[in-house]
């Protein structure tokens, strides 16, 4: 595996998922394969869960990670081509990919949709532009449309958790937010869970006008009522987007949205998940984050050895 | 030792200035101890000596420091219960702990008072949030009422440069400064110093209304005439802060409150002590703390082994 | 060699660029020479290729490097003597120097000219103050005058792309920019181009009014036909800088300085340079930049080859 930008890119969700959960139980094992490696961390978008756990992975496989903000200790890069750049843009990202290339050996790169430009999002203007001009290795530490090492982590959580059943119901349910919100966890998951057809029937609740991508969710089963949704459900996992069709548009806030206890009880004894930060009592309730049924907490600890699994194959196949 | 949030966290100052004092002959003896292992440095404040002789006393240790600024590169947490967040913060502390403690083996963490509530600084809200809900130990970088770091390392700085003589006078002097400040350093020096009564004479001064809070100086000695006060003193140690009784207010600039040479000129040739930074001119003149009694740079090299120290009893007790 | 402050300061400039490159193949050499010892990098500016590749040297010789910017996350440092520190400074150098030179074994200091006061700026106030109050080496990563880790890198660079030929025709053209730049990058390029005297005839060509500090540039040769200059050229280093006698002026950003394909056709099929980042297609045309003549992505690898042979210099001298 050369670069990690989709969770298609992973030669098997489950094989990976597999190795993940032995990789856990001795997370030290393959310390030697980061020897004198060096990974940037690029961040465009504030980060908790992902810089720390992507920092942690490194160290576990023996990489020196280097942090780097771009809002606040670098400048702005202009991503555009045959641009006449004497506007606030400092340098080009062709400069930039190839220079950064040369000090690490490994580059992961978070940087949010904007939320503004449809088209500009969809091609993933930061991370193509250092996939087409890094030499090195690209780990997406969520992009525009993507965030596939939560999805990963995702994956493993439900493996872990899972109750013994032939199928389980897996539900994606949208939940309301303040703010506008990009569609990167939704998709990533939604790419996750389909990948999984034997194993998951894989729902999608939101009210309409939320539908997501449909390029993303083609064999998603669709339901608007949420409650119809949760009924017999065994993972919820519970995400705000914004609107996909009237983009980056806060259509709705309806509080009727939010997972509560009620919701909950028509489940088959559902886990509750959610990729954090969250709002509390505006996407999911106190009485649910806060019961036995919530595993966000053991999903958040899944994120380090999604990014180990994924810098191993990245290491295994640089060496 | 679990956690160290107050200096009465330790087994015994005494002992501790001992082992630190030992420690520092040979840094790097305990570098085993951490290998492996990480700790976050959570910022909520600014910070120049914590942070890096934190992140020294960690390295010396054999520790990885991951270092996060909450302001730049994170968001606003939320520290209520019960709270409808749909507002400016992004997610609870309850969350935030214990997913970082997943990540990191220690949490130390910087969150200054706000000065506005004092109740609520009183309750040291973000510490406080931070033990209860993380699963690892917390370590103390200045919270809203103390700065155990500091003031171990003013003790082991008193040891090292003390006159022979049975009992010392120690005299902790308020300053004058253009701002606000917060009561952490001056409590924890008064505690530090309490705690060694049989070897201390611990005397106050401020000018009326800047008493601290009575119960952290209960058995200090005031004396509202700073002149009186530094009669025969051995160590002058010199901190700003706001009123207490009118909370976080800045009642007083009285530049004859700065400690100069006159005033020295009365003491028992005594050390010039500052936790640093210090405003040249308002708190101290030049004349004293470029004087060969003043041992603010010794004293700042301290605290290297004061964190260390701390942060290898806290290895010992977790491994 | 104790401090590393301009490119002067290097024993032999010559004898290190052969070092550097015989280190180049074989970087992790002297990887015992760090052990144990901490490099704090200063940031008073932002910084990309500097921050990354003097990372990257110090951990390929085993340093650990402890970045700190000091707009985001410290203060303001006050630099004048004397003064009645009252205002918005928090902390003069003096202490701050003497307590980082405790934590860290060298410092790395980034600090742009300001270009409003040119005497302060030639005085090289941030830089100065830390040689004078540190107990440890001094590392410029940029101070307001120069910025010899660039031209050290600029040197290999053109050792290893240079025609064989006597006498190389080296010229430092400005280019037009939207925003006033400092001279270090020009001052400390002219510094070394000029002590390769029997090796390099060095011709700066810029507009009436541009000219460097002449002290910086005696023995250069000045041409303000850019054309003229670039007839028969082995090499061109392109940069632009404000003005040095209107202090910090742009008096002009003439377009038809920008460097193309044309201006390029009348040298002697030169190198193109620059330190980056470069403003494409104000400073530097597309064609010019992404043609195969264009060294530039060569020359900033080399800023790590350059930041581990001054630094191993420094180590060596320390112990």
């Amino acid at each position: 595996m050369k670069h990690y930008l989709a969770i298609k890119d992973l030669p098997s969700i489950k094989a990976t998922v597999s190795e993940a959960i032995e990789l856990k139980k001795n997370p030290l094992q393959y310390q030697h394969l980061g020897k004198n490696k060096t990974i940037g961390l690029l961040f465009f978008n504030n980060s908790l869960r992902t810089r720390l756990s992507t920092q942690k992975a490194a160290l576990n496989l023996g990489m020196e990670p280097i942090v780097m903000n771009f809002g606040a200790e670098g400048w702005q890069l202009e991503f555009e081509d045959g641009r006449i750049m004497d506007q606030g843009k400092s340098e080009h990202v062709k400069e930039a990919a190839q220079v950064i290339s040369q000090y690490c050996d490994v580059i992961a790169i978070r940087a949010f949709a904007g939320l503004e430009d449809k088209q500009k999002d969809e091609a993933e203007q930061v991370l193509s532009a250092f996939v087409k001009h890094a030499s090195v290795p690209i780990l997406n530490m969520e992009s525009s449309v993507g965030h596939p090492l939560q999805a990963l982590a995702d994956a493993i959580t439900i493996e872990e958790h899972k109750p013994s059943k032939e199928k389980l119901k897996v539900v994606l349910s949208w939940a309301p937010h303040p703010r506008a919100l990009p569609h990167a966890v939704g998709n990533s998951f939604a790419e996750m869970a389909l990948a999984h057809e034997d194993d998951f029937e894989f729902v999608i609740t939101h009210p309409k006008g939320y539908e997501l991508d449909p390029k993303k969710t083609k064999g998603a089963i669709l339901e608007y009522d949420q409650k119809r949704a949760f009924e017999g459900a065994d993972i919820i996992y519970t995400k705000n987007w914004s609107s996909y069709k009237d983009y980056g548009k806060v259509a709705c806030k309806d509080s009727s949205w939010t997972v509560d206890k009620e919701k909950m009880a028509v489940t088959n004894d559902a886990k509750f998940m959610h990729c954090l930060p969250v709002r509390r009592n505006v996407v999911v309730a106190d009485e649910v984050i806060d019961s036995e049924n919530s595993i966000v907490i053991a999903q958040a600890n899944n994120r380090t050895y999604s990014a180990q699994i994924v810098l191993k194959k990245i290491l295994d196949a640089l060496s």
